[in-house]
C-alpha cells in the first residue's frame, strides 16, 4: 500500500447488515470490487467475524480495535495475538466511537507491530492528527469534526479542512498513509478527498447499508483512481 | 443447568495457552472431561475464538463480555447479536478484570436475554452479590476479596465467606445459580466450594496452564459431585 | 431528615449561574426558603465551592461526587476526607452524568460513612434502584428514564413509574430516604412526587436558572408539605 | 516563568498531609522557600483546597486536573471556570494517575486557555511527550517509565532518558517549558534534572511527607539554580 495506490477501508462497525454470515458476504463484495478495479479495499470487521472473513477473502482484514495489553489475566479484552491468530492483517485504533488515552495509543501501536498487525489510527482534529502522526502508525484516518456526524460531505466542505491536516501530519511524519475518514458517502466524495491530498478513504454506513455494496465500492474505486490522476 | 447439576466454567482469559488453535484444543479437553464424568463444563473464550470453539465442541461456550449496546455505529464494541451468531450460548459480565457500571449490567442482561444468551455476572462482595442478584442474571460468580489474588484457597478460608454471600443472594433471588469464582485451584477446593453452598465454580489459570487440563477437569468434576452429596 | 420531613436537594451541576460567588448567593437563597417554610433544603455544589458555601450557610451541603479512594497517590481525584474537611455533610454518587461501577458504589458508600458523609445515590431504573438500595445508602434519588431528559414531568407521567420503584426499594431497604430525581421542574411536580410516595425531590436547572430561586424553592417547599398531607 | 527561571511544582495529590488546613500550611512553607531563594515554586492542590490556598499564598496555585467540559449539566465534573474562580493560575493534565484521551487533552488545553489557566501536561514516554508537545501546552512534565515508581532517581539513571525526550519535544515545540516529573526526591536529583536540560521539576511525596518541607524546598531551589549554571 504505497502512496501510488489509493486505499479504501470499509468499517463494518456493529451493523447487523455486517454481522455473522453477512460480514462474509459483504467482504466478498469488497473483494470482487477490489479485483475488478485494481484498487486495494480493506474491511474492518467485528472481532467474532475476523476468522470467518479472513478465511473467505484475500483482501486485507482489519480488527476494529485492540487493547494495549499483553497475554494473561485480562478477561474480556482484545489481545493483539488473538486478532492476528484469527487472520487479521491490521487494526484500527482510536475511532471516534472507541477513543483511547494517548499513552494507550502508543502502547497499542507497539504491541500491534510486535504481533505483525498494521495500525490505522483515527484522529479528530489537525492538532490531534499531528500528535498521533508522531507516534508512527502506518495509517491515519482524519475525521474533521466539521464533517463528522453532520452530513456535510468533503466535496462541499472548505478544501482547507483536509489540506491543512495533511500538511500538519507531513511536518512530523513523511511516510504514514493519510485517509479521509469523515464526510465520504459517494464516489464524488472519494474523488474529492483524494484530490485534496488524502491517499485513501474510510467509509462505513454508505457502503454497509447500500443495496449493492459491490457496485458502490467499484464506483468509489474508480473515483479514487480518477482523483489520483488529478493531483 | 439446574441446581442438581454442578457447573464448572473455565475462563480462558487472554492467556496464549488458550488463544487461537490452542483454545480449540483446550475446549476439546473440557468436552472430554464433561462427557466422561457427566458434569457440565462450560468454556469462556476470547471473542475471536467463539466461532471456531463453538464449531468444534458441544459443551456451552460463553463470551467473556458483551457491551450494553444495540446494533449500529459502535466501532470496536462487543455486540450480543455478533457473539450469538458466532455460536455463544451465554456471556460473562462484570468480571473483576472488566467491571461495568450498575446501569450497564442491567442493560447488558436485558440485551443478552433478547439475543438468547444466558448471563454469568461476577460480584466481588456479599453486598455487591445481593445487588446484582436483584438484577436477575441466570448465574452469579462470587469472588470474595479475601480469596481473590491472594493465593488463599476457599478450602482454607472461613466458611462464612461463602455461606454468608449465598444467603444474601438467596434473600433476593431464589433461582440464580451461584458459582464460587475465587480461591479455587484444585479438586479439594471445588469440593469445599460446593459443600459450602455454591452450585459450581469458575476456574482459570489452574486449568489453562495445567499440563493436562482434561485430567484436572475430570478430577474437579468428581470433586464437585462428591461435594454435592455431602451437602 | 426522617420521613416526616420532606427533603429538597438542589444540584448545582456545573452551571455558571451556580459557580464561585454565585454558588454562595444561590445557597443563601435556598437557606432563606428553608428557614421560612421549615423544610430542609440541601445544596449539592461543585468541589471548589464546598468550602465557601459551607462557611456561608447552615443548610446541608453535599459534594456532587467522591471517588472510591483512600488518601495517597491519587492525583486529580476526589477524596472523601477532603470533601469533609471543606465542610460537606454528604455526597451524591452515581448521578446519570457521573455513573460508577457497582463495586465502586459500595466502596464509596463505605468510605463516605467512615468520613462522616451521608450518601445520596442516583439510580435510573426500578431494577437498579433495588440493587443500590441493597448497598445501604442513606438516600436514593430515582430517575425513571421515561422522565429524564424528555421534558415529561412526573405530574403527567403514569403513577406506576414512581410507586413501583418505591415498592421495589422498600422490599430490600426499609430506611433509605427515597427522592424523585427526574421530571420535577415546578411546585406541582414536587407535590405529585411526594404524593406518589417519594420523600423528597432532587431538582437542578429549574431552580439554578430561575430568576428568583428563593421564591421558587419556597413554593416547592410548600408543595412538598402539601403533598405530604395528602398521602 | 521563562527558561531562565527554573520552576518547582509540588503535587499535593490526595495525601492527608496536604488536605484541608494542612494544604494551607504546606503552601505557606513553599511560599517561604520561594521568596527566600528567588525560585518560583508552584503548588498543585486538591479541588476543595484551591480557594483557601489561593487566598493564603501568592505563589502560583494549580488544579490537579480539569475535565474537557463546558459549563452546564455535568454533575461531579471539574469545570475550568470553577477552578479559575476559586483562584487557580493553571492546571495539571494527564498525570499518570489521571490519564486522558488524546482528543480530551487537546480540548482541555483549549478550554483552560480560554479560562486563563496555564497547562502542565504530563507524558510518560519520549514518543508521548512529542505528541503532547504538538498540542501546545505551556509546560510538559516528562515521566520516563524507567524512573516512575521504581525508586530509581534521575541522578543515577542514564542521561539519555532525559536528553532524548527534551530533544524530541524541542523538535516540535520551541517554547513549552519542560519539567522532569519522575525520579526526583532530593536536591541532588533536582540539580541533575536541570543539568540534563529540563527547566524545572515536579515533585510530590518527598516534599509532602517531609518533616520540614520548607527546608527541603529551599535546598531544592538552590540545587535548581546550581544545575542551571552548569548547563
Amino acid at each position: 500500500m504505497n502512496q501510488n495506490h489509493p486505499l479504501l477501508v470499509v468499517n463494518f462497525k456493529t451493523y447487523l447488515e455486517a454481522t455473522g454470515k453477512k460480514s462474509v458476504d459483504l467482504a466478498r463484495a469488497a473483494e470482487g470490487a477490489s479485483r475488478e478495479r485494481g484498487v486495494i479495499i480493506a474491511v474492518a470487521v467485528q472481532f467474532t467475524d475476523i476468522k470467518p472473513v479472513s478465511e473467505a477473502v484475500e483482501i486485507p482484514v482489519f480488527s476494529q480495535h485492540i487493547d494495549p495489553i499483553r497475554p494473561g489475566a485480562q478477561t474480556g479484552h482484545i489481545l493483539a495475538e488473538a486478532v492476528k491468530a484469527a487472520g487479521a492483517d491490521g487494526t484500527m485504533l482510536n475511532h471516534s466511537e472507541r477513543r483511547l488515552k494517548v499513552s494507550e495509543i502508543e502502547e497499542a501501536i507497539e504491541i500491534a507491530r510486535g504481533s505483525g498487525l498494521r495500525t490505522l489510527v483515527c484522529a479528530n482534529t489537525s492538532g490531534v492528527s499531528a500528535a498521533i502522526a508522531s507516534l508512527g502508525p502506518e495509517m491515519i484516518a482524519i475525521e474533521p469534526p466539521e464533517l463528522i456526524g453532520t452530513g456535510v460531505s468533503v466535496s462541499k466542505a472548505q478544501p482547507e479542512l483536509i489540506t491543512r491536516t495533511v500538511k500538519k501530519i507531513r511536518d512530523v511524519n513523511a511516510s504514514t498513509q493519510i485517509l479521509c475518514g469523515a464526510g465520504v458517502a459517494n464516489p464524488g466524495d472519494v474523488e474529492r478527498a483524494i484530490e485534496l491530498g488524502s491517499e485513501g478513504v474510510l467509509v462505513s454506513s454508505s457502503v454497509v447499508k447500500s443495496k449493492d455494496p459491490g457496485k458502490l465500492l467499484a464506483e468509489m474505486a474508480d473515483a479514487a483512481l480518477k482523483g489520483r490522476k488529478l493531483t
